[in-house]
């Protein structure tokens, strides 16, 4: 008999139909001879209208209240599906975060799990029970509730996964699995069987939006398998695990974009490290987002320092750029707007300077300039013009995948 | 320095609006110069809400998911109610029944408290805070919530003011006090300044719905005091409290009245307590309410015994009372609808035939009869046709108060 974490979200528990649903699937791994838990999040909406409640409020909510108030909705999902898989016929609980001590950090609206206390559940197992835990919340050292961040759900399932030693933890969205790039954007995509949870770390913290980091990072460091499924079919989905696991090898697993990038350009910056941070402390101290920074290793004194932000920063840090360029003596500040940044994630180290050729040759032969280029062992990245990205993304992943 | 408990329903947190001013008078208290702790309903429509989409899932919820689904409501409220209070400057936080451990009975929907944990109530209060409560909700020993049934939210306050041994437990409601009748039915009742607690139980009883039975049966037992008060207004609302704390004791301090009651009767039954026991045996096997009992003291053997259910009883409860009538050898069985219940609740016992010859004597004079008549101590009560109410009532309102 095996022990399944199964994570639904929220839009799998939107409303009595779906709820339903989910408690028929549960039951039938249950009656398969399964032993269950369900991690569920808060019902598709839900969430967005307590949020609107406490803006309602007050412009900047307090962020022990604000978990105080979104912790709700997650308690109302487990309660009804409790109720639908007893109405199935089934043994079912539902615990909150309070009554199976869901341990995190202090930080409110974006704690990290510490703890999970896995008696009750163990024991409600062993007496036949499906157990249903909310997902997304915790409670710090004083028993005041806190919430995981965005998609925290996920992390609370793996959570459980390495505290009750599943053997596997299922997470049921609205995709089917892991594709080698977003099918809303790039034609015919394959969907992976399997990926290791490096490279799905690359892929989720550059663009891919099907699983949280957090949640990855857990199954990476205490070995759970996670099996990415729909919620709406039966289909096999996608397996994240260790790379020992993963039979072949790709050089290029998948590739993913983000939308809305802009660039920030220093020319003629002097190239000495006390510059460099002075530039990044003020970036820093003005909260402005930075995803990418380059610096050309310039032979002389003088060299480039860029840095990548989002479209919605951009007003910000090139008024910021400018002022600091007059500290810093620096000749000339440039902006980009409506950038994409595209990734190409897999075992990039096998033959790094190849995969790098054929990505220019590629942009060569469509005139389009790489604003931004970097290269680790897992992931190569570029920076191009909004406009090109559709051909370019769908140029590179039948040319390369 | 005082410490008030101020209880508000879920009318006065239904919006931003609402919840913004119940802050500001939270707020106007404690810069008064008094300790503040809060209990708050649901947002009123809530918990409809929430119980349509646990019907939606199943039409008889289990009871402890119904609980855990219903104990959102009021968390809601209480994180709202914070944020509002920090906004206008003074520290406030929000609980619910797992955080300051509202301890209960176990019986689920309808559970009673049994003991509260104040201790992190008070070092809040002692830090400068002004402390939000979830009401209506609770724990059981194993950490289930558990709900306290209609009206807990007061239970809740009261509750607090005993165990915090407060001041005063201040209930606002959306009406501004404790009438000597109906408004919405008798003409210029007079709002009591004082009443006492087992006139007010007695009231409650009887068909005043301003404030929970429960939560006067402990303000009476542990002696706190309780002040119903209008959320809307700042007119100073009527004391519930001991009786020696009431300067002048009244023969009637109020009139009370249930709509749609039913009345059965067993004409010509055998005086035996066997048969009675019988007859109350069987009616409370089937669930139907029984408001009052009567059994005429019959000189011979057989005499008449009549209840008084309600309207949706009636058709089972006749129908109960045909059969049980051939089982018990009862000549006549008869059932009267539309009825209502007048009482006059008060020192009855200083001058009970004198307040029962004026009751009978306004009857008589408009002909009216009266189904059941009841006198205790405290109570006189009259089942008449509904029809007559209106003029009844008012007529006993003006003659006697």
């Amino acid at each position: 008999m095996a022990l399944v974490i199964q994570k639904y979200g929220g839009t799998s528990v939107a409303n009595a139909e779906r709820v339903k649903a989910v408690a028929k699937r549960v039951v039938e791994r249950k009656r398969n001879g399964d032993n269950v838990v369900v991690v569920v999040s808060a019902p598709a909406g839900l969430t967005d209208e307590l949020i609107n409640k406490a803006k309602a409020i007050s412009s900047k909510p307090d962020k022990r209240e604000l978990d105080m108030l979104l912790c709700t909705g997650e308690q109302v999902s487990v309660a009804l599906l409790a109720m639908a898989i007893k109405e199935l016929g089934e043994k079912a609980i539902s615990y909150n975060a309070h009554q199976v001590k869901i341990r995190t950090t202090n930080s409110h609206t974006n704690a990290q799990i510490t703890e999970i206390d896995t008696k009750k559940i163990e024991a409600k197992l062993k007496n036949n029970h499906i157990v249903i835990v909310c997902g997304f919340q915790g409670i710090n050292d004083i028993d005041d509730l806190t919430t995981l961040g965005r998609g925290g759900s996920d992390t609370t399932g793996v959570a459980l996964g390495v505290a009750l030693k599943a053997d596997t933890v299922e997470i049921y969205t609205d995709v089917d699995g892991v594709y080698t790039a977003d099918p809303r954007i790039v034609a015919n995509p394959k969907k992976l069987e399997k990926i290791s949870f490096d490279e799905m770390l690359e892929l989720a913290g550059t663009g891919a939006k099907v699983l949280h980091s957090r949640s990855v990072e857990l199954g990476y460091k205490y070995n759970v398998p996670i099996h990415l499924r729909s919620s709406f079919d039966e289909s096999e989905g996608t397996i994240v695990c260790n790379k020992e696991l993963i039979e072949e090898e790709k050089l290029i697993t998948g590739i993913s974009h983000k939308l809305g990038e802009a660039l920030i350009i220093f020319e003629g910056i002097s190239n000495t490290p006390k510059i460099a941070s002075t530039v990044f402390n003020k970036i820093s101290e003005n909260g402005i987002f930075v995803e990418i920074i380059t610096q050309g290793a310039g032979k002389g004194i003088n060299t480039d320092l860029s840095f990548v932000t989002k479209n919605e920063c951009f007003d910000e840090a090139i008024l910021l750029a400018k002022e600091l360029a007059q500290d810093i003596g620096v000749s000339n500040v440039k902006g980009i707007k409506n950038l994409s940044m595209i990734s190409l994630v897999g075992n990039i180290n096998k033959d790094k300077l190849g995969v790098l050729n054929k990505v220019l040759l590629i942009l060569e032969e469509e005139n389009v300039k790489p604003l931004i280029l970097t290269a680790t062992d897992l992931k190569i990245s570029i920076v191009i013009e909004e406009i090109f990205l559709k051909k370019i993304i769908n140029l590179l992943h039948k040319n390369l995948i």
